[in-house]
């Protein structure tokens, strides 16, 4: 079975120890893919608390469904703690109409639901309601040095999309991300490959912080998600992705059946008709076959023997059909939770309560030992 | 008259209008320091809030006290609303020790008390206590680029004296000042020269936010506080710093009597023994009567009339003993506050509990108007 296949995997990475946690080896991740069985991440009695984070920014893609969404479900249906935050303080670094982002944090709490997030099991809540975050943020902001920050991939890459260089909030916000996790003493993280050196920063923040005043903060590690796999409908070797400026590179939940045939009608293949799994040589059907296993949830070799007898341009519709039935339920939860915005601003009011409750003790013993208090 | 002279001089500065407020030019101030009165900093019906803050670190010294602590006292008695912050989490972005921190928060707050400020008609508080500051500082974070920052003359001062260059959050502190004097949508600002810089930032930053999301902040007017008056016992071409080597080039307000004589004794002044104002040509012995002056309450003029006769040698005893007859009940009543702790922290959790009362409002409704509410 090949490594870079469809089915999510998830792998623990630990920057310090440089070892997976628990029994999870590459081994049991692959026995676990090939059973497709929801299997264990890590041994349940070493997760204290999961937390984690979405821009509320956009509709989230099949990439951060199969990747990001699905992982988050899957997490608190097997772990006590998790806490999942809509970033609404991170999306401000770069410039924002007011009432699009209001609309889009409901919106996002909307599409969290309607996937499975359970506010009965995992604590769903808005960043900003919470204000330990800004205040554990400005404490750690006084214990790293620019360089740092000015070193970071994101900051250099985001710096030259920006007018006039992207704003210190573009700078700064891996120390946010680091307060919105330390402030829960969280041990996992779950993350997109994008964010692991901003989790290498989190984990310095922790020990320095550890090592300046007492053991206080657990060193969280990353569970590093497979949002990567999902690749561009119009470009196999790009990953897909919510502002990609041809619309028809991006599959979102909430597209029309319509819309989702049209987009995988169009995906780029190559001139073999034949439907393979060769990610290197054939990488657009190789996403097409990636995308159809992880929908129906099927190991890769299953897929291919749905596409037996079938041209890349049938087997298209087969997997946009796929797609269909998979966010079809999801896609009309969405608009059912829409209608009742006061519903959706009391799951997160009530969601942002149960987060302060965790962050503010920690919080007060953070500052005591600073001497703030 | 001098306009360099040792009276407290109050002017209000405008970078944007280039004018000074309601009725003060020059020649108010001149006549009002030439009659010694307790001159109207300016129109009453001006001035909507009051606010500065000053940080918890060692013991405040002679120019402190006669540059921002009377004007303080002053301000208090002439304004309806007034804030002052002991900005404990701008401290922070250098190296502090905890314990020392936590005790030097409440000594601030005893000689604040011990100098006259009311907390029946100021706000005294704690700014590490009031969340909403950090709150306002990351909305404003997000409104800033890195260059502004990065060429103010404090941070190029700072960094040259720090380790490893100095952390982002010394970088960003100007920032989180501008949302302590926004939150409170302050009108007036009393600042020490060092700080016209980063009052130009808040300006600037309440000036930018008003244009994208319309008239919330007022621009807030600095009142240039004369602390560079008082100069160094040591080197009088240096102004009197907390953080000057030489022991005996600055009086704090806790010093003995003893402490005062030796100091004074040993002010450097010249070889003409004669006293006189010449604060161009003679500055060490022209500090000196600007002390005189300001420590008795009179001008600079009538405090050379008390010198007749006198050598420097006899001349520094006489102004050692203005300081400590001035300092004398203060001093008393510093110790007396620190006996009772609780007392002070009573006065903190009260003062911070106001400030809050108006804080929020303003956070709530700027987060309205970014799209985060």
């Amino acid at each position: 079975m090949h490594q870079d296949n469809d089915c999510q995997i998830a792998v623990i990475k630990n920057r310090t120890r440089h070892h997976c946690y628990g029994n999870v080896g590459t081994g049991v991740i692959d026995s676990a893919l090939k059973a497709n069985a929801c299997f264990p991440l890590f041994q349940k009695d070493a997760v204290k608390r999961v937390f984690s984070g979405i821009q509320p920014t956009g509709i989230p893609h099949l990439g951060n469904y199969l990747g990001a969404i699905e992982t988050w479900v899957k997490l608190q249906e097997e772990h006590g703690s998790v806490l999942y935050s809509i970033v609404d303080l991170h999306s401000i670094t770069v410039p924002q109409d007011p009432a699009v982002l209001r609309q889009s944090i409901l919106d996002m709490t909307a599409v969290l639901l309607a996937c499975g997030i359970n506010p009965e099991k995992s604590i769903l809540f808005q960043q900003s309601q919470v204000s330990e975050h800004t205040q554990l943020s400005w404490i750690l902001t006084c214990m790293v040095r620019l360089p740092r920050l000015q070193h970071l991939h994101q900051w250099k890459a985001k710096i030259a999309t920006q007018k006039h260089g992207g704003t210190v909030g573009l700078l700064t916000y891996p120390v946010l991300q680091a307060a919105d996790i330390l402030l829960y003493k969280s041990t996992h993280v779950p993350v997109g490959e994008d964010q692991v050196q901003h989790m290498e920063l989190v984990q310095d923040l922790a020990q320095g912080f550890n090592k300046k005043y007492g053991e206080v903060f657990p060193v969280p590690r990353s569970i590093l998600t497979s949002m990567k796999k999902v690749k561009s409908l119009r470009d196999p070797s790009a990953k897909m992705s919510k502002s990609d400026p041809d619309k028809l590179a991006t599959v979102r939940i909430t597209d029309s059946p319509e819309e989702i045939v049209q987009k995988f009608r169009k995906a780029v293949t190559d001139f073999t008709s034949e439907v393979t799994y060769e990610p290197a040589r054939r990488a657009g059907v190789s996403n097409l076959v990636a995308i159809h296993a992880a929908v129906v949830g099927v190991p890769v070799e299953e897929a291919l023997q749905h596409s037996a007898g079938l041209d890349t341009a049938r087997y298209k519709l087969l997997v946009a059909d796929a797609v269909i039935q998979k966010f079809a339920p999801i896609k009309s939860e969405i608009e059912k939770l829409k209608t009742d915005r006061g519903h959706l601003e009391k799951v997160l009011q009530v969601g942002s309560a149960k987060a302060r409750e965790l962050a503010h003790p920690v919080c007060q013993e953070v500052k005591k030992l600073v001497g703030l208090l």
